[in-house]
């Protein structure tokens, strides 16, 4: 049977209620740790779902933060520094990464929180994640206001990959099933994936 | 093994395979056809993976678009009407949703290119899809120009979701697994997903 909820409707649910529905209705989400540290060198490491591609030349990757959330020392520190890691999140460290979610005061870092470990890589600044097997350096670039609801949204250019040199195929698609990435529905559900099929570039 | 790719890396690959390569590394990503329509009835169809939950009060998403592509019809109907559709990708259409991203001209609907039914409901004006067990009625409201590379950022309320009533859970969570909903990783790779666990609200 189908059912349908108008917006009137949804403007009368609860809304811790109306928040899991709008956030899982979106389908499957990105799913990253975003580590990033300020210039006393404080970490911090905060789950992200709302990762999305903006370009490949250049390679640009951005996401979107309420300035009111937990989020907030994250946009703090990448306006610090100018730098930020995004980590890939594994059936391994999922329930490590949603703890970093709870609202710690700023001198707790959610690494040492959580039990994940900083790693400092090639000079760059900001912290990776350790046990993330996909792991991306990250340099600000453009912060759009979005008015109607002051979220903000951030992009950033990709300054240097790491992953598992197996995972990557000849044509450029990097295999993120088979290095372990997992994904999330709504709030809190988490997901792992299992391969359809790849389809050959549309043509009419 | 851990290889690394760095930034001037990445821009001294082929075209293509940098595309491949960025729009992978984001993780797994929504996955829905935005269905639309001119002020003349011509209907149209269009893939995207960057759908983003942007609030809840009130219910709002986005996705991105490039003005040069493919989805340049999909811009001008929004325009035109200020109306549009998500409808929810499962693993019977998910070929026949690929193939909407072929350059079709303007008076060839996708829906009859890729055999896919348009479904009106409710006096809404624009097409749902009814091979899509989750659509989404949205109406237009914010566009955000992304200025370092002139992609478009869309935001939409929503207005209306149409869902199989025995995947709304009582706390507001929408089961879109058990809805058949798909994921995609990279431009061409689709994956189904299994639950791992959902987990509780985070607490210090």
């Amino acid at each position: 049977m189908i059912s349908t909820l108008t917006l009137e409707q949804l403007m009368e649910m609860e809304q811790r209620q109306r928040a899991h529905l709008i956030n899982s209705i979106g389908g499957f989400k990105s799913l990253a740790l975003i580590g990033s540290i300020d210039r006393q060198g404080q970490t911090n490491l905060a789950i992200f779902s709302s990762i999305v591609h903006i370009g490949s030349n250049p390679p640009l990757l951005s996401f979107i933060m309420r300035p009111d959330s937990v989020e907030r020392h994250t946009l703090a520190n990448i306006f610090d520094t100018g730098f930020y890691t995004i980590n890939h999140i594994n059936a391994q460290i999922y329930e490590q990464a949603h703890q970093t979610a709870a609202r710690y005061p700023k001198i707790i870092s959610e690494f040492d929180a959580t039990r994940l470990t900083p790693q400092f890589k090639d000079e760059f600044v900001a912290p990776f994640v350790k046990e993330s097997s996909i792991q991306i350096g990250m340099e600000f670039k453009e912060r759009l206001n979005i008015s109607i609801n002051q979220t903000i949204m951030i992009i950033g250019e990709v300054k240097a990959i790491h992953f598992p040199s197996d995972c990557l195929l000849p044509d450029g698609f990097m295999n993120i099933e088979k290095a372990g990435t997992i994904t999330i529905a709504g709030l809190d559900s988490y997901h792992s994936t299992q391969p359809l099929q790849r389809l050959p570039y549309a043509k009419p």
